[in-house]
C-alpha cells in the first residue's frame, strides 16, 4: 500500500537517483508518433548527419517526459504535481545513451493559498552514461501537511 | 524546403492554434508504457473512480508533449528549442476530451552570451473541447538574428 | 515449410476468405502515429461528430493494410507482389467494425517482359460485419511458372 | 484554421515534395503487429540474407501508407479520397532508407455522377535517398468545384 | 542501488501485493501484433459475442506477462529467474478488469546441481478486482546464498 | 473456416514447427512498456555489457509470449488452453537472434472432472538460429472428444 509522505517528511538537501535506461531508436519512433512532432533531426537520419550533432537526436518533450517516468517510482498520495520551472535542454540525448534521473530537495514554502499544502521543489537532473546532465527542470509539487497526531511525532 | 525565420520576423502578440486531437485511452497506455509510468491515477480505473476526479487523467508530461507536439508544424531551421519557463499541470484531461494549443509570442530578447542569437518567448496553452486552459508553459526558443541584408528589409 | 504454388495452379474464380479482426481505436491511433497522418477525420472525435459520418473514421491506408494483411496467410516462395489496380474507398470504416478480406482470381497473364514469370490478379474485397464491401483492389502477383516436371502433372 | 482548395485551384503539373523519414527496424515490426503480416522477407532477418535482396525489406503496404501519410500535409475540406489506381512496387525498402513523396498533379476530370465534384489525379512518387523512385501510384481526389462566387475570381 | 536479497532471507509464507492495473482494449490490440496471435476471441468482437464469454479475452500470455511485470518492482542481484511450475489460466480477463499480483514464498529447496543456490517458490496470483484469482503459477527463483559474513548475521 | 481438431485425432509423437522471427530491440522496448518490467538487464546496454552476458537479454515472458504466438497458426474451436507445466527459461535470447517454436504432443490423457474433454500436451521448445532450445514448457490443451460419429470414423 503507498505511504503518505507529508510536507513535514522532506528535507531540503535529500537526494535519491533513478534506475537507469538506454535511449533506443524505438523510443525515438514511438515518441515522433505519439506526439506527432516528426522534424527532421529526430526521424532523417540523412538530415541530422549534416548537422552539428551529426545524428538523431531525441526530442526534449521525450527525455523529459522517461526522465520525469523514472523518478516516480513510489506514489506518494499525500502529494500532487503543480508544474516545472526552469525546464532546460542541456545537452542532446543520442540513440544508445544511458539515462537516469537525480532528484534533490531544493526548496520548500508555505502554498500561499491552500494552507494545508507546502510546496516542495525537487530539482530534476537527468544525467547520461558520461554522468553529464542533459536536462534540468525544477518540480513543483503539492504536498499535504501532515496531520496534527503525525505532525508532532514527525 | 524550410524557411528560417529571423528573431526580428517574431512580433510580440503574434498567435496561431495548432489543429486538434482527442485524447484516448490508447494515448494513456501508449505514454505509460513509453515513460515507466504507472501511477494508478493513470492506468488504473477502478482506484481513479474514487478520486475527485472521478476517472483516470492524463499524465502532465504527455499533456505536454502531444501539446507541444500538435504545435510543432513547421520547421525552422534558424531556431533551436532552449528550454521551458513556468509550466503549469491547470487542469486535468481525461479520456475523451479534445484538445489544441495555441501560441502567442510574449517577449523577445538579446541572448547574454550569444549576439547572433535572441530569445523567443512563445506562451503555449493547451485547451480542450470547453475552450478551458488545461497546461500552460513559456518555451523559450533561441532563435537566429537575420544575416544583413535580410535584416535590413525586415 | 512453405510450399510454392505456381501460375498454373491458380484458377480463376477460385475463392478464399480471411479471419476476422474489429477495428479499434487503438488501430487508428497506432496507424496515426506510424504514418504521421492526424488528419481530424481520424483523430478528433468532435470534428468528426459534425461531419456526414457523425464520428471518427479509419484511415483508408489502414484499412488497405490491415486488408491485406488479414489475407497474408500463406507465404507463397514461388510469388512476389507486382502492385494494385483500382484500389477504391467504399465504405468509412468505424470504430467497433469487423472486417474480414474476400479474395478472389480474377485474372491470369503471361508477363510481356520475364516469360518465367505470369501475372495473377486477385481481387481483394475487405467486407464489413453486415456484408458490406469497404474497399476493394486488384492485387497483382508475379508468379513463378512451374519448373517442367510439376509443369505436365499439374 | 484549414483552407479549402477548390477544384478549379488545381494546376496540372504543379508538384510539391513532402518531409523526409528514415524508414527504421521499429517501423517495420510496428506495421507486421499492426496488419498481422508477418511475413519472413520483413521479420526474419536470416531468411532476407540469403534472398536476392539481401536483408529485411519494408511491406509494400507501410511505404504506401508512410508515403501517403507524408504528403498529408494540410487538411483540405473540400476534397476527399476516392482510391488510387496503378500502384507499384517498384524497388525495395531496406532499414536505413530515407523517403519522401514527390506530389504532381497530372490529370484533372469532370465526375461522372456528381457535378458538383471534379477528379483531380495526383501522381505519388515515394522516393529514397538516392533519388530512385520505390513506389507509384496515382492518388484520385474527388475535390469540390468553387461556388459561384470564388470560381469567378479564381 | 539495488541491494542483494540471499536465500536465507526469504522466509516461507511472506506475501506482497503489486501495485494495480486496468487492462484495456489497447492492451490486447498491442498483445497480438507483438505477439503475431490474432485469435477471434482477442481480437473479434462479433465472434466473442458469441462465445461462453460474451466478450472478447485478453491473451493468457499477456496475463501472464502483465502479472509477473507488475510483481517487478525491485531488481534483486542475487536472483534470476529460473522458470514457472503449474501455471493455469483460471478465468477469462476482460477489457476494464482491474488486476493485481499477490506474492507467497512457498518453497524453498537447495539446488541439486549448484551448491550455492537455493531455490525459492513464490506462488504468482494474478487476481482480478472481484477478489478473484485468474491466474497463477509457481515461479522458481535461483537465489544466492549468502556470503558467510552476512550468512552468521542473517 | 477454423475446422475442429478433437482429441482423439492428436497423436502422442506428432510434430509440427512454427514460423520464425527476429528478436528485435523494438520489441524489447515494447516488451517492457507493455509489462512495466523495465529491469536493467533488459533495457540499460550499459548495465548489461558488465553481466556475464554481455548484453541485453529478451524478458523471460517475451520469449514465452512469442513463441506461443508463433505457434499459434490455427484455430482449433475445440480446444482451449488450461495452462503450462514446466516452463523453463533455458538460454537468453539476445537482439538479432532469430527464434522458432517447435511443438511435440507428448501426452493425452483423460480429464479428472470433465469427461466430454480430453487433456492433451504439447511441449513447446523455442529454438534459436543456431539451434539451440532456449525455452521450453509443456502446453496442456483441453480438447474436446469427438461426437460419436466422428468417433467411430477417427
Amino acid at each position: 500500500m503507498p505511504v503518505a509522505v507529508y510536507f513535514e517528511q522532506f528535507t531540503i538537501g535529500a537526494t535519491r537517483s533513478s534506475s537507469t535506461r538506454t535511449i533506443t531508436e524505438t523510443d525515438i519512433v514511438v515518441h515522433a508518433g505519439h506526439t506527432g512532432d516528426f522534424f527532421p533531426h529526430h526521424v532523417d537520419a540523412d538530415f541530422a548527419a549534416k548537422t552539428p550533432f551529426g545524428k538523431r537526436i531525441a526530442h526534449g518533450t521525450m527525455v523529459f517526459s522517461i526522465g520525469i517516468g523514472l523518478a516516480a517510482a513510489e506514489v506518494n498520495p499525500a502529494s500532487f504535481s503543480y508544474g516545472h520551472d526552469r525546464l532546460r535542454f542541456i545537452r542532446p540525448v543520442f540513440i544508445g545513451d544511458t539515462i537516469h534521473t537525480r532528484i534533490t530537495v531544493v526548496e520548500k514554502a508555505d502554498d500561499p493559498r491552500k494552507p494545508q499544502y507546502g510546496r516542495v521543489t525537487e530539482r530534476c537532473e537527468v544525467v547520461n552514461q558520461r554522468g553529464e546532465t542533459v536536462l534540468v527542470s525544477d518540480h513543483i509539487r503539492m504536498v499535504e501537511k501532515a496531520p496534527e497526531g503525525i505532525r508532532q511525532v514527525g
